[in-house]
């Protein structure tokens, strides 16, 4: 017997940029959206049976056509009016909604900040994940495309050495990593930005300040600290890439190479992935 | 109480290219491998204990060291021969290796296919994913960036229509989509490229030839084709990303367009997934 | 003084397919068109006049509306055919159009070629180049994106050394490259599919055949060997990256790495460029 | 009679990180360096004599080994230092030297900058770019992947009107590019940090404040004024593509879109190019 598993559909990659005309300056809100959906869809895979459809094209509107009413302010909360807008179909169980809102700055004038005209900033994206049921929503934020670099207080030794390792053992190495982290909020009705402030600020103070014995320590103590810290977060994800900047070998040319000069590198890397929660019970 | 939640580490993006020298002709493996663990690596990260750490260097290290001799067949071959060199150790629980290969043909030369002269393909990428566990190893495969087109034979209609729907019903669309394919192998010690090739070759001949009236019954009379053509396979799962084609309107050109001119496009795009699988039991 | 210098405009990544329906088959076209207008235009920036601004939205409304009709054969002739409308407007002077031709194969089935579903190839984009002016076309053509490989018959020795220079001397080395290669025809009106197919060809034969001292003779032997065999090219300009690939040192590991086991890297490259070309007069 | 044409080679992507250990914090240069050179290689193509050609392999090192003295300062400099080396070889006419430099600031912590851990900034790239000869050297500078956006003070009309446009006429649109901006000083010796951030201080400041009629005139104004307040700029060269934002039409939906829900696209985009320069003589 052959079935249908799991399955989910929806529309990725929606460009929405919401021009928010204030009287003394604008503002923009700048995000990608996507859209997935799962619940009962089997007869659409299995019959050919479109009747409880929603057409992907039709995600993409209702986007655009609750922006100018529901997009004032966090993006969790957009994500939740979007979700519990596709729970109102019978057939759906489970609506996510992805948000990544890209950031950008008024353009500095001689005459100070510009009302009208921006940069886009590009050291992080902010991201949130609403993942509504009948039941319960679950909402989740974080940051994407945010990379850092340790020039001290990272170090990498004592690790297990068999007939293929070549590593040489460093108290003194660069860490860089591009972050994504994403963190689960426990309860709702939250001030999405000031905890999504607070969440990061922690994030950033941390990673600068600790002692790195191993990205794996990094992760688990930041993670640690921001639920130490922020009461409002259950949980934290965080997928590391370890991009290595390896020290370039001057002596053949004369020279000694003290922690000074870099090659940066982008493949092969370290990956390391891992969450950090609080005891369930 | 803050504890450490599902973690793995590895190496990822390793990069190599074996040259196989054969009497009258060489041959290309071209392949981009990433190795995870999981197991016991509490300690790593909440005591930045390194003790049990294999180093993502030595990973690299192991993949280009273990080629020479088992990169002879299959990729899927030495996906598990990779995984099985790393459960040797006793912390390791779980070894996933994923290996993409890249194609290449002889070059056409006046005098026939180059012996040491190739071009690379583009039209698919092979994949493999070994999870190697002490008591059980899965084995899947598949294809990636693969992308294809229906010019005929595709409809979308008797979808639900609300007040935020405006797409047309259609009978006779473009289809367009870059596949994503994994497939689940039943049992070990298969002629991998062989059922790989059938596998393939399904896939192709039943995307070509059903009538579709939607992605998401694409990929249910696909993958159920698969299933019932190749008792190997015990489950599929696509990702089919919808790039729509939108027929441009040229009635202000004093044109009638009669599914003759479109506009190819990339975002937004739908993004379909499902899992077709044999019944349990 | 303040004055306007060299200018130019127009539209880019103009994607557009027309699909031809053929009583017994379908056929696939599938650009990306860039148009780039030079001529009278300074008032337009000088004094924000646009009274001769052609909208590049109406540059990309020609390609769509004049498709139908005049792109039924190689992209040679439709680049003629749009750049030859823009000049009807006076104050153009050049009208350069260039085309990406994307390649598409029936896919295999089981019945033979389907007729009406595809693959898209991915070894090599075809393109022309076609520059109108009121008393001149220059038509040039090329392919990007050909990734070639020779596994023999490539070596890189006899080179300067100073007190910075650590690469061996090798007479047998991998040599990858991505060939962007355009070419000029001193004619109109060719046959352009077959001279292509023809000057393809020979870049492909002679780029396996031959026997490489270094990246700067391959150009100089396939761009003569070009011009040789086809009277209808004046010139031929390659840009040939060289994508190292390194032996890896498998000492470590008790094992001679007889140029078998690389590491393929993407950056740094080398980068290489020349013409090759009759001698005027 | 064929004959070598045009030809110049070297090495690209030279990724360079340097580490400044400051006694009280740290600073990082991030570079990506390229180097060309164009001279006498007429033998290297058509003898395949490499007696006179500097390996690329050659040239990244150079560019490590120089690190540690010459990149003190600005990346004019070290690109001077660089194209200096380079023509101490004889063959070698022209040194062009390009150097891209990503930007990092201190990780804000809650005891203020850190002195050892850095945030990739996003916002622009500075560029350099240093063409040595024997009799003189040219050196330019600029920006890259600076996107800025205007939110009012921009407008398209006034443009002619054939059968083929359909682009309305607005006095009020949002005008979106990705600036790259490179000019051209006049003389040598200059304090490179303090008149690049000059130069893009005027860049930014204008481009907010201006009203824009076209783009093209946006270029014009921009580049008229940088030279007008920066007597060390002879030339700037703008290319801005036109990164369209559509407004929605939601009136299917009952809404009136008043200037405020945009769909942001990439392709296809306008694409404007101009020098503004001083009158030579």
């Amino acid at each position: 017997m052959i079935e249908l598993g799991p399955n989910r559909y929806g529309k990725a990659a929606i460009r929405l940029v919401k021009l928010v005309r204030e009287p003394d300056r604008h503002r923009i809100r700048d995000l990608t959206v996507t859209v997935a959906l799962e619940g009962d869809f089997a007869l659409a895979h299995t019959g050919g049976d479109n009747a409880g459809v929603i057409a992907t094209d039709t995600m993409k509107n209702t986007v655009y056509a609750l922006a100018p009413e529901h997009l004032s302010g966090p993006i969790e909360d957009f994500g939740q009016v979007l979700a519990g807008h596709f729970l109102r179909n019978d057939q759906v169980a489970v609506a996510t909604i992805s948000i990544r809102e890209h950031r950008w700055s008024p353009l500095p004038t001689d005459a100070g900040p510009s009302r009208d005209a921006f940069i886009r900033l590009g050291d992080f994206t902010r991201t949130a994940f609403v993942t509504g049921r009948r039941d319960k929503t679950v909402i989740e934020a974080g940051v994407e495309d945010l990379t850092v670099m340790k020039t001290a207080k990272s170090a990498f030794s004592g690790f297990p050495r068999d007939e293929l390792t070549t590593l040489p053992e460093t108290d003194d190495r660069i860490m860089a990593t591009k972050v994504s982290a994403t963190w689960r909020y426990g309860r709702p009705g939250l001030d999405w930005d000031a905890v999504h402030d607070g969440v990061l600020g922690t994030l950033l103070d941390v990673m600068a300040e600790h002692e790195s014995p191993s990205v794996q320590a990094s992760i688990w103590i930041v993670g640690r600290a921001v639920l130490e810290r922020h009461v409002a977060v259950d949980e934290i994800r965080m997928v590391l890439p370890n991009l290595h900047h390896w020290a370039v070998d001057l002596r053949p040319f004369g020279l000694d190479n003290r922690g000074e000069i870099f090659v940066a590198t982008s493949e092969p890397h370290g990956l390391i992935e891992a969450t950090v929660r609080r005891t369930p019970g």
